[in-house]
C-alpha cells in the first residue's frame, strides 16, 4: 500500500534516548531521567475522586463537541485569576490536549500550501502537524539577544501563521509584554494568525508569563491540562478562540474529534478545585526548587552557557565548546553517567548538533543525584582530554 | 481573523434536533430518543473497577504513542475469538477513537487534492474529515439492490482510496465476504487505499460480521471502545494497518497525538476482561431485543421501506411515500410524537430529504413507547390527510 507524501514526518530523537534508558534499566541500571518532557506526579487526588464519583454516577456519554459547559465556565475563571481577564466561556473550547487543539487550529486557520512560522528552537511537533496537514512550516532562527523568541521584523507578508511559545520548549524562556505586543501587532498589520502556545503558563519562576489574551482578541490560545496540570496521559486541553471563529471550530470538532475525552473533562474538573490547585502548587514549588539546584549544579558541572530560564522545567545548554554532535554526546552521558537527556536536534534541525536539553520534572533527590553524576562525568571526561 | 477554505464543513443535521428535543425535554415534556447513535449504557464495571485500581496505583503519564503494549495484544487477541485470524499485535495501533483513527489513516494515506470515494448514506463525518484534511470527498450512490453499499463497477482509476462501514451507519446493513472481496480486489487491481470502518463489530443479529483483514492484509481497519464496548465518552478505538505501515503510523501518531488517552486504555483493559464482555454481550442481547420490536412496530406504523438491520443499532427507513423534506418531517414527529429521530440528510446529501434514521440503543422500556407514540402519530397524520 502506498503512503501519502506528507506522512513521512520526521522521528523523534527523544524517542531514541527512552528506548536506550529503558534498556539500560532492563539490564539492571539505575538511570536518572532529565529527557522526558512530563511531570514525574500524577493527576491530583481530587480530580481523581471526581471521577469516581462521577463514573458511578452514569454512563460518560459524548459530551458536546466543545465540551462540558461547567468546565468552559472553570477555565474561563482561570483567566480572570490569573491574568485579571474577564473571559466569556463561550469562547473556550475544550480539547484533546494540545496536540488535539493544533490539528483543530491549523485545520481552522490555513489551507494546503501555507506557510506557517516558528521560532527555532521550539516544540517539535509543530513543524510535523504543519507537514502532516500539508503546511509549510517556516523555521525562524532565533538566539538569546531576543530570549530565543522571534522576532517582528523576521516576520515577512508570505505568511499566513505564526506559532510562538511562553514559557517555551526547549528552552524555558518567557516574552515579556512589550515583546508578545510587537510580535501580535506585526501579526495583525501582515494579516498572520497568531497562535500563542501557553501550556506552559502557571510553571513560571521569573515574574507572570503573559497570555496573548491580554494584548488581542485576534488570536488563538492554545493551553492543556498535560504541564501544571499535572495530566499528562489524559489528553486534556484547551483554546480560546476570537468570537467569530467558535462555530466554525464547533463544527470542525464535532467532525474531526465528536468531542473531548469525558473522563479527563470530570477530572479536570476536581483538578480546578481549591484542593486540587493546592496539591499542583505543591508541585510548581518542588519545580522551583529543582530549577535552582539545576542552575547551580549544571554551571557547576560546566553547562553554564544556557537560556535563561523563565518557566516550563528544562534548562537549554549551549553545548558548542563539548561537542558538535549532541547526539553522540547524550549517549555518552546515559553510557557513563546513567544520565538521560535529550539532544538539542529535535527542537534546532539547524543548531541542535550543539545543544542539550535538561528536564527538571521529576523529585528534588533525582535531581540532585543526576546533578551529582553530571559534575563527575564532566570532570572526568575533562581529565581524559 | 480568516479562516481557511478547508473549515468550512457542514454542520450536523442531527445536532439540531438534538437541540430542539433538549429544549422541549426543558420545557417539561418527555422525549424518547431514537437520534443519538450511542449506547444508553456506560463502561461495564469491570472497566471502571480496572480504572480505580490503577489510578490509585501510579500517575498516569504519556504512554508510548502506539498505546499500551498490553492493550495491543488483548485487541490482538480478539481478532483470534471473532474472525480465527492470528493477528500480530505489533499491527494493532490504539488511537483517540476511531475518529482519531480517521485522522491519522487519512493523513498516512492521502495527498491534499487526493480522491476518496465513500457509499452514500454514510457517517457524514468521512466527508467532513476528508475536507478538513484538504482531501476530496466522492460520494457513490448506493442503493437497496447492493444492501446500500458500493459496488466495484462504481470504482474508478482517479480514486486514492475507498471507505466502506460493514454493519453501516445509518443503514445497519454488511458487506457479506464475497462483496467485501470484491471490493477488496478492485482497490487492489486500480492502486485504491481500502479503509474498512469496522465500528459496529460485535453488534450484528444475521450471521456474522466479516472483517476486511480476512481478505486481505493491505487494508486500514478501524475499530473502536464506542459502539459494541459502550464506552463512547472515553474517546477510545484503534487500528489494524498493514505490517510496513506501523513505523510510518507511529510516527504520524507521536506528533499529532503524542498517546490515546491513557485512563481509556486501563479502562479498556478492563472492558476486554471476561467479566466487562460478559456485560457487554448484555447489552447486545437488549439490542436485539429492541431490533425486533423495531422492525415490527416501525412497519405496523407505516415505516416498511427499511434497509436490511442487519447490525448496529439503527434503522434507516425511505419515507418518500410520505414526505420529501426530511428536516420538516422529523420536527414533526419531534413536536407532536414526542420522539426525536434523525432526518437522513446527515448522511446522504442527495437523498437525504426523504429518509429518517431510526436508534434502538437506548433501553427497552423506552423502543416499546416510541414506538406505540411513532403509531399513534402516524395514524392521526393519515386521519388527517
Ligand atoms: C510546547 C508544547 N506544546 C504542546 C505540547 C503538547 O502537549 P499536550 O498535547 O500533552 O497537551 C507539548 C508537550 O510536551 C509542549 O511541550
Ligand atoms: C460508522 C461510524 N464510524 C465512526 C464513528 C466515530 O466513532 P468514535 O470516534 O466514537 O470511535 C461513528 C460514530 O458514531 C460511526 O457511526
Amino acid at each position: 500500500m502506498r503512503h501519502s507524501s506528507r506522512a513521512e514526518v520526521d522521528p523523534f530523537i527523544v524517542m531514541d534516548v527512552m528506548e536506550a534508558a529503558r534498556a539500560a534499566e532492563e539490564a539492571g541500571r539505575h538511570i536518572i531521567h532529565m529527557e522526558v518532557g512530563q511531570p514525574g506526579s500524577g493527576a491530583p487526588r481530587a480530580a481523581r475522586e471526581r471521577l469516581v464519583a462521577e463514573m458511578e454516577a452514569g454512563p460518560l456519554g459524548y459530551t458536546v463537541a466543545l465540551g462540558r459547559p461547567d468546565l468552559r465556565e472553570a477555565i474561563a475563571a482561570l483567566y480572570g485569576e490569573w491574568y485579571d481577564l474577564d473571559l466569556d466561556p463561550a469562547r473556550v473550547v475544550i480539547t484533546a490536549g494540545a496536540s488535539g487543539a493544533f490539528l483543530l487550529a491549523f485545520s481552522a486557520l490555513f489551507d494546503a500550501g501555507d506557510k506557517v512560522a516558528l521560532g527555532e528552537p521550539c516544540y517539535p511537533s509543530y513543524r510535523q502537524i504543519l507537514r502532516a496537514l500539508s503546511l509549510v512550516p517556516v523555521g525562524l532562527q532565533t538566539d538569546l539577544a531576543s530570549r530565543y523568541q522571534p522576532l517582528p521584523r523576521q516576520m515577512s507578508g508570505d505568511l499566513a501563521g505564526l506559532i510562538v511559545a511562553s514559557p517555551a520548549n526547549p528552552t524555558g524562556t518567557m516574552l515579556d509584554k512589550t515583546a508578545m505586543g510587537a510580535l501580535a501587532g506585526s501579526c495583525a498589520e501582515r494579516g498572520i494568525s497568531l497562535i500563542s502556545d501557553e501550556i506552559y503558563h502557571g510553571l513560571q519562576y521569573n515574574g507572570r508569563a503573559i497570555s496573548a489574551l491580554e494584548l488581542t482578541d485576534e488570536v488563538y490560545v492554545v493551553n492543556s491540562f498535560s504541564k501544571y496540570f499535572s495530566m499528562t496521559g489524559w489528553r486534556l486541553g484547551w483554546m480560546v478562540v476570537p468570537p467569530d471563529h467558535v462555530r466554525l471550530i464547533e463544527r470542525l470538532a464535532q467532525n474531526m474529534f465528536i468531542c473531548p475525552p469525558h473522563a479527563a473533562q470530570v477530572a479536570a474538573l476536581g483538578a480546578l478545585s481549591p484542593e486540587g490547585r493546592a496539591e499542583l502548587d505543591g508541585h510548581r514549588a518542588v519545580y522551583a526548587a529543582n530549577r535552582a539546584l539545576m542552575l547551580e549544579g549544571l554551571a557547576a558541572a560546566g553547562f553554564d552557557r544556557v537560556a535563561p530560564a523563565d518557566g516550563a522545567f528544562y534548562v537549554y545548554a549551549d553545548v558548542s565548546e563539548i561537542t558538535t554532535d549532541s547526539q553522540a554526546f547524550c549517549a555518552e552521558i546515559l553510557e557513563q553517567a546513567g544520565v538521560a537527556v535529550t539532544p538539542g536536534l529535535d527542537f534546532d534541525p539547524v543548531r541542535g548538533e550543539r545543544t542539550v536539553r535538561f528536564s527538571y520534572a521529576r523529585a528534588t533527590a533525582d535531581i540532585e543525584e543526576g546533578l551529582a553524576r553530571l559534575k563527575g562525568f564532566m570532570s572526568t571526561r575533562a581529565a581524559a582530554e
